[in-house]
C-alpha cells in the first residue's frame, strides 16, 4: 500500500512548500484520482498518520486535507469505517463533444468588412486619463449596485452631447445606459412583446443579427422597401399589425442614404396616428462628410421615438456601451427590463465615458476620425474612378462604408474574386431581408475597418477584384 | 414680422460665434419654436435673405439651417410655396407621467443591509494599474466585436484562479464571462426554458430578485427546506418536474451554513440519475474565516454543475463582472444566449480583471478583505456576547453577513426599533420563499457593508436595537 499512496506525493514535493500548499496539493491529487477512477468509490484511504508517514509530511496536513474533502463531498468519514471515497451514482454519459466555439470567419489578408471602425485608432492614452479621473472622483456608492438606468454623471453628459451633436431632445431622466445596440434591441423586443405587440416593421436592407434578436422575442418583421430615399415609410399604413418600426434614418444601413424628409414626416405621422413606436438606430450619425450630420428623427417627437446610439462606431465595439433615449411612457418598463437583464452596466466604464465626453476628448476623437474616414472615402472614390471607372459608388456622404454597384450577376463573381485575393468583403445581398424583392448586385465596402497601415493594401486588393 | 423673427436671434448672439455655432443656435431656436407650438404647422418662414438681415448674420448661415431642418423633417421647402413649418399629425396625448425611478430605500444613518461588500475598500489604485497594463498590452482586436464567451486572457486567468482557490474543475473553453450573477441566471433561465424545463428547485431561503428572474423566464420554483445543514437536497427526489436546482453550497444565503457533505453527494446523485442540472451560486466562496473555504460542488461533477461566480462580493458589484463554468453540453446554447443578449462583456474590463488576477492583486485584495471582515465578525460576536447575551449568532464561519436569532415575534419589533435608530437592516423573513413553512425570527446583518469609519456607529446602533 505504501507505494501506491506515496505516488500522490510525487507532485507535491516538487511544487509546494508550507502546510497550506501541501494540503492543497494533496487535495488536488486525491480529487484527480477520484475523478479519473484511479480511486474507486468505497475505497478505504489509509489513516492520516500512515499516509503522512508515507509522504513525509505532517499528520495534521493530511487530516486537514481529509476533512476538507469530506466537507466537499469527495470522501466520507464514518465512525468505525474510516475515511473512504464517497459512493456516488454513475455519471450519465456526457453529451457528444461540441467543437469549441470560435469566430467563424477565417483570417483574410485584407479586411473591408463593414460594421467596425478602425480598431487601431482607439484613444488608449486619453481613455486611460479618463479612467484615472473617474477612479479619483467616483463616490464610493459608484461601486455598489446602482440605478439600472445608469450613472447620472453619464446620463447628464450624454443628454448634453446628444442635444448638441445630434439634435436629440434629451433629458438625463429619460436615458437608459445599456451594453450596446444589441442589448437595447433585445430589451426593447421583450418589452414590446409584453405589450402584446406582434410585429415590428424593419427596412428591407439591414443586419440579420438584429432581425434574429427581434425574432427571438417572438416578433414578426414585415419589411419596408428601401430605395434611393431610404425606407418607404408610407408602406407602414398597409401594415395593420405593426406596433413599431426599426429605422436607420440618418444613414440607412447598408445602402447609405438618409431618410427623405417626406418619409421622416410620414413615419412620425404614422406613429402619432396609430400609437406606434419608432426605433431610431443612430449607429454612425457622427460621421457625415459633405455637410453637417442630419439631425436625429427623435427630436420630431420624443414621445414616439426611441433614439438608440452607441460608442461602437465612434470609439470601439469592445466597450459595449450604448444608450436609449426613451419616451416617458417606456421608462418604467425599460428600466425594469435592464435591471432584470444585468442590473446595470459597469459603473466605472460609465464614469469613464462621462469624463471622456465632458473633457472634450470625445469630440476631438470623433473629429479626428471623421477626417481620417473622409480621406479614405475620397481615396476609394478616386482610385475607383481611375482604375474601375464603370463602378458607381453610392452611400458615401456619411458613415464608414460605401456601396459599389455592380452589373447584374456581378456580386457573386466579385465575391469569388475577393476570396482569391484574400479580401474579406460583403455582398449587398447578405443584408437583404428574406421577404424583400431581389435587388441589385453590389458590394458593401467597410473602408473604416482597416488600420491606416493596412488600408492601401486593402484598397489595392479591391481594385484587383473589380478591374 | 421683423420683430417676431428677430427674437430668434436673442439667444444666438449671446452664446455663439462663427457660422457653425450660429447655424446650430438658429436650428435649436427654430426646433424649439416648432416643438412648443410657437410656430404652427404650415407657417411660412421668411426668406433666408430677410431673416439673415433681421438677425444680422450671413444669408448662407440661414439657408444652411433651413436646409438642415428640411432634411430633418421640421420644415418643408416646395417650389413656389417657400419654406414652411412641416404639417404633422397631432401628437397623441402622452401617457401619464411616471415618477422618476429612484432607489427605493431612503437613506439611513447606519447601514447593515446584507449583500454588499465595503465599497470604500475598492482597490482604486491597483485597479488603475491593471487598467494601464491592459490598455498597453491589449491587441487591437480587443476593441472589436469579440468572442461572446469573453476574452481568452480572462478565461485563462479565471480557470487558474478557480481551480486554485475554489477547487473548480475549470477549462478556459468552458467559461463564459458575463455581467454578474443576475445576467448569468437570466441567461440560464432562458436556456432551461428553451430545453422545455418548467421547474427549477430553489432553497427555501434566498433572494427574491433571483426568483423573479427565473419566474420571468417562465419557470416554476418549488423549494427545498433549508435547515442547519443547508438545503435538504433529498427532497429533490419528490420533485418530479424539476430539471435543475439553484443552490448556495459553500455558504447558504442568508442562513450561512455550508451544505452538508451527505447533501452534496445527494444532489450530485440526483443530477446524475435524472439528468438534472445544479446551478452553484458561489457568491462569497472566498470569504471563509475559521478554516479553508469549502471547495466548489462543481468539482464533483463538472458535467452536471454550472459554477457561478462574480466579483460583486470580492471587489465591487458596480463592476458587473461574473463568470459561468459550464458543462460541455451547455456551451453552445449559453454562448448563443450571451451573444444575443449583449454580444459580450466589456473587453477592456475583462482584460483589466485578467491583469488584476495574474499580477496577484486579486489574491492580495481578497486576503486583506478577509482579515477586515473577520475582524468585524469577531467584534460583532464579542459586542453581542457582552451587551445582548441572549442573542444567538449563526452563519458566521464565512461571508459578509450573520444571522441573529430572535425570540418568537422579535423580528418585527427589532425592525421597528431599527427604523427608529436609523439603522437599515433586513429581517430573515424577507428572504423566505413564499411556499416555505413559516420560520424562526431573526435579523440578517451585513457586517461587510459599512465603511471602516461607519462600522463602530452601525454596531452601536444594532446593540441599541437589540438591548
Amino acid at each position: 500500500m505504501t507505494n501506491s499512496w506515496a505516488t500522490f506525493g510525487a507532485d507535491l514535493h516538487l511544487e509546494t512548500t508550507g502546510a497550506a500548499g501541501l494540503r492543497a496539493g494533496l487535495m488536488d491529487a486525491l480529487r484527480d484520482a477520484v475523478r479519473t477512477g484511479r480511486l474507486a468509490p468505497g475505497t478505504r484511504l489509509p489513516s492520516s498518520r500512515n499516509l503522512a508517514a508515507d509522504l513525509g509530511i505532517a499528520r495534521n496536513t493530511v487530516a486537514d486535507a481529509y476533512a476538507e474533502l469530506v466537507a466537499e463531498g469527495w470522501l466520507t468519514a464514518r465512525q468505525g469505517s474510516g475515511t473512504r471515497v464517497a459512493q456516488r451514482a454513475e455519471p450519465r454519459r456526457p453529451a457528444p463533444r461540441v467543437p469549441p466555439v470560435r469566430p467563424v470567419r477565417a483570417r483574410s489578408a485584407h479586411n473591408l468588412m463593414p460594421g467596425t471602425p478602425d480598431l487601431s485608432s482607439f484613444p488608449r492614452a486619453e481613455w486611460l486619463k479618463a479612467t484615472r479621473r473617474a477612479l479619483t472622483v467616483a463616490p464610493n456608492d459608484a461601486f455598489g449596485y446602482g440605478d439600472p438606468r445608469g450613472r447620472v454623471e453619464l446620463r447628464t453628459a450624454l443628454a448634453g452631447y446628444l442635444a448638441r451633436a445630434r439634435g436629440v431632445y434629451a433629458d438625463p431622466e429619460r436615458i437608459v445606459v445599456c451594453a450596446g445596440f444589441v442589448q437595447a434591441l433585445k430589451l426593447l423586443g421583450s418589452v414590446l412583446r409584453k405589450r402584446r405587440i406582434r410585429e415590428v416593421a424593419v427596412e428591407s436592407y439591414g443586419l440579420d443579427v438584429h432581425w434574429r434578436l427581434l425574432a427571438d422575442a417572438g416578433l414578426h418583421m414585415p419589411c419596408l422597401t428601401v430605395d434611393g430615399d431610404g425606407a418607404r415609410t408610407g408602406e407602414l399604413a398597409a401594415l395593420r399589425g405593426a406596433g413599431a418600426v426599426l429605422l436607420t434614418p440618418a444613414h440607412q444601413f447598408p445602402t447609405g442614404t438618409p431618410l427623405h424628409p417626406d418619409r421622416r414626416a410620414a413615419v412620425v405621422d404614422w406613429a402619432r396616428a396609430t400609437g406606434g413606436l419608432i426605433l431610431e438606430d443612430d449607429y454612425d450619425g457622427e460621421f457625415r462628410y459633405d455637410r453637417q450630420p442630419v439631425g436625429a428623427l427623435q427630436g420630431l417627437d420624443p414621445e414616439r421615438v426611441v433614439h438608440l446610439g452607441t460608442t461602437s462606431k465612434s470609439l470601439a465595439p469592445g466597450l459595449r456601451l450604448g444608450w436609449m433615449v426613451l419616451p416617458e411612457s417606456l421608462m418604467r418598463e425599460m428600466t425594469d427590463a435592464k435591471g432584470f437583464s444585468d442590473w446595470s452596466s459597469s459603473a466605472l466604464e460609465q464614469l469613464t465615458l462621462a469624463e471622456f465626453i465632458e473633457s472634450g476628448a470625445y469630440d476631438r476623437h470623433v473629429r479626428a476620425m471623421r477626417l481620417r474616414y473622409r480621406r479614405r472615402r475620397d481615396e476609394l472614390v478616386a482610385v475607383l474612378a481611375q482604375r474601375a471607372p464603370s463602378i458607381r459608388v453610392s452611400g458615401i456622404a456619411a458613415g464608414l462604408h460605401a456601396v459599389l454597384e455592380l452589373p447584374e450577376g456581378g456580386e457573386a463573381s466579385a465575391l469569388r474574386a475577393a476570396a482569391w485575393q484574400g479580401l474579406a468583403v460583403e455582398g449587398l445581398s447578405r443584408f437583404r431581408h428574406p421577404d424583400a424583392e431581389p435587388g441589385r448586385d453590389a458590394l458593401v465596402i467597410g473602408y473604416g475597418t482597416p488600420t491606416d497601415s493596412a488600408w492601401a493594401g486593402a484598397l489595392d486588393a479591391l481594385v484587383r477584384v473589380l478591374a
